[in-house]
């Protein structure tokens, strides 16, 4: 049996993803399709068009027969923590054979081998990083300049394209290997050739547009228009979404929050939150109160060794003080659970089967959470599960005050909203 | 010299508050009247309707010669803590010589009474207390009914009047006196007569309604007829106000920042805030989830034994994470410094004799406000002055982010913005 899985926010479910979506079925051929799904925030940092349940839906309507919800300490992290817990899922669901992912240079030999000296970290690759470490390089640009020069040393790999690992989606790919090797995990991985728009191209492209464009489209009120990059089935659930007034939510919606979360904390209280580095608390202590908005806030605090990604990401560990005591177990035990947000007629089978091949709990009614603590079979660590379980339920309550419609701004909906079948 | 002191919220400033001002000014024949107003959030836990600069600039143009500002801390409490802000700040002004304050009973003689038993807490009257506490009654009722039955025991004062005191501004006398024999304060008080529609009137009754009901015409969008209750130097000053987007604001606009704040805490972290009993943390947790908006969340919350604004006031403690911890100081040490947010020519004058009078800082320019811990003579509470002040900037900063127009939201007023000279 041939299970393949693959890792997506679908910020909305684009052309694109339809295309990636297809080829990956071609290439595996599998009985069955999953998908791990960022829930309602994103890596980006910013909260989703529209909340996880419409997007999951939108996913079962177009092939995909189980959508995992990738927990929130996950979803809104960098390429390594946010591979982590995306392969970690697969990796413990017991039952994905095959993982997919889109990749710039579509060289799989090139991302194992890149990978495999991240993972074991040879001694001789270690003095390097450290050597350029102290030279004052940041984490990343030290990484790339050891790999450079140990992969030169050790004349095992073309070093030049060691240097040019910039694109997000080989970053990301190495970063889901690295993640196999390190769950010691028996799943095969393929990598396929992207089309259309970069992941962070803000131009509207038609039919093949990236969802950064099309959210932009949708913002500037011109959901006509962002259509023709949507599949049907997309453009139909994302319409009822608008009209009930469930969406779209942008990252602006959390312009008041972020000012007072802000704006309440003084300067140490920024130095436990997950992120922050050197000099980095004074920025936000004293930005959040020159800027009028959030849009100056991060232009304000932008340095050329942060990207704007991490910014929002750090913005959001603040609204949700996410601490670093926290994420070091969050980084170290990887997902204690699998909420399941949906399947098909066809993903109700495959669900039978993992459950007798899973040894951490399958959330699909998030209001028994807590009873799967008396299991003592499951292999999970109590307090992390509890702890990281109770963010997702806090992610929803805190984007349910998104809500264009007050009418929806009720919490709970975790605790409410069925799972959905299709 | 007189120097007449009084307490005030001025929330808008209105016709009812100068009859008051004369009147206060005819009994004592000062030659300096000074007020205490609160900052930008009321003892009804709402924002203010315009800002402590405009409501400043508002009473220096309608008689009070210097405006101090009540500390948040105390401000947003009930009528013993507020009482004992307001009180601290004009006793340890060390010039005034007489307050004034309404009253409906207008029997000084018989506030000073009452006001001596709590203050001295005779043994037979803890007695009863005890009893009544343990009978079950709430603290408020259970006080009431020991005044009653240890009057009548003693046969001091009538005892139906005892159980009589129930108007707001009776309740506010006695703890006005109370401060006064707590401070061992030298000041004489006066009481007069309130006229008009009651301090919780909501209803609009032309040129003497009261504030409640002139926010409420203002809310409805009808500032036209508002108008008809205020002076003209009000007036003036709140369109031209609103007209700068720097108001109105109401208690609505705190609406996502409640639901934010509650949802993100956990049942417990309720506890630690001031003013949480038995039983609150779980209303608040669990309605806070409940609701779709701060109306809907304060109708679940209210309960016979809460009043709207005791549940506002614990709203905003939440908010701004006043704890009870730092509350014990509070209301035990009393305000550690004086904010002066503005003050007329003549008050000039009173000022300089004040600066030779006080033993705890007197803040005219906020960014000096550490300066004053280098001042070996003043008898303050290190740590409390600076977390106290702190207070009324957090305050000032959050309070920005209710402006109507983004383009006021900046934070910082407070050390920008110059001190009033009228």
């Amino acid at each position: 049996m041939k299970v393949l899985g693959i890792v997506v926010e679908y910020n909305p479910f684009h052309n694109g993803h339809l295309y990636h979506l297809e080829r990956a079925k071609e290439k595996v051929n599998p009985d069955f399709t999953v998908a791990v799904m960022s829930g309602n925030f994103t890596q980006r940092g910013e909260p989703t068009i529209v909340d996880k349940y419409a997007r999951a839906e939108i996913a079962l309507s177009l092939g995909i027969d189980i959508v995992f919800e990738l927990p929130f300490v996950y979803a809104t992290q960098d390429a390594g923590g946010f591979a982590f817990g995306a392969i970690g899922i697969l990796h413990r669901s017991g039952v994905v054979t095959d993982i997919v992912f889109g990749s710039e240079s579509s060289d799989e030999e090139f991302l194992k081998a890149i990978a495999g000296i991240l993972h074991e970290q040879p001694w001789r690759y270690q003095e390097i990083l450290h050597i350029k470490l102290k030279q004052g390089l940041s984490f990343p640009n030290a990484r790339k300049e050891a790999l450079f020069e140990y992969v030169k040393e050790k004349k095992i790999l073309d070093p030049e394209r060691v240097r040019n690992i910039e694109k997000s989606n080989d970053i990301l790919g190495i970063e889901y290997v690295k993640s196999i090797l390190r769950y010691g995990s028996k799943v095969r991985f393929h990598t396929i050739k992207r089309v259309g728009a970069e992941y962070n191209d803000g131009s509207f492209k038609g039919k093949l547009s990236s969802a950064t464009a099309i959210r932009r489209m949708i913002k500037e009120d011109n959901f006509e228009k962002a259509k023709e990059a949507l599949p049907e089935k997309s453009s139909e659930i994302l319409e009822r979404e608008f009209k009930a007034g469930r969406g779209p939510v942008f990252w602006s919606d959390l312009d008041r929050l972020f000012l007072y979360r802000f704006r309440l904390m003084d300067r140490d209280d920024f130095k436990r939150i997950y992120g922050f580095v050197e000099g980095l608390d004074k920025r936000f202590y004293e930005f959040s109160k020159k800027a009028k908005n959030i849009q100056e806030f991060i232009e304000m605090v932008k340095a050329k060794r942060f990207t704007y990604s991490r910014l929002r990401r750090m913005m959001l560990y603040v609204l949700f003080e996410v601490t670093k005591e926290f994420m070091e177990d969050v980084n170290a035990y990887g997902p204690q659970y699998i909420r399941v947000l949906g399947f098909t007629e066809k993903g109700r089978e495959l669900l039978g089967f993992m459950k007798k091949k899973v040894s951490i709990p399958i959330i699909t009614t998030p209001s028994m959470y807590e009873k799967f603590l008396q299991d003592e079979e499951l292999q999970i660590n109590e307090e992390l599960y509890k702890k990281m379980f109770l963010y997702d339920i806090k992610a929803s309550d805190i984007y349910s005050i998104l809500y264009p419609s007050e009418n929806n701004r009720e919490g709970n909906n975790d605790f409410k909203r069925k799972i959905l079948m299709i």
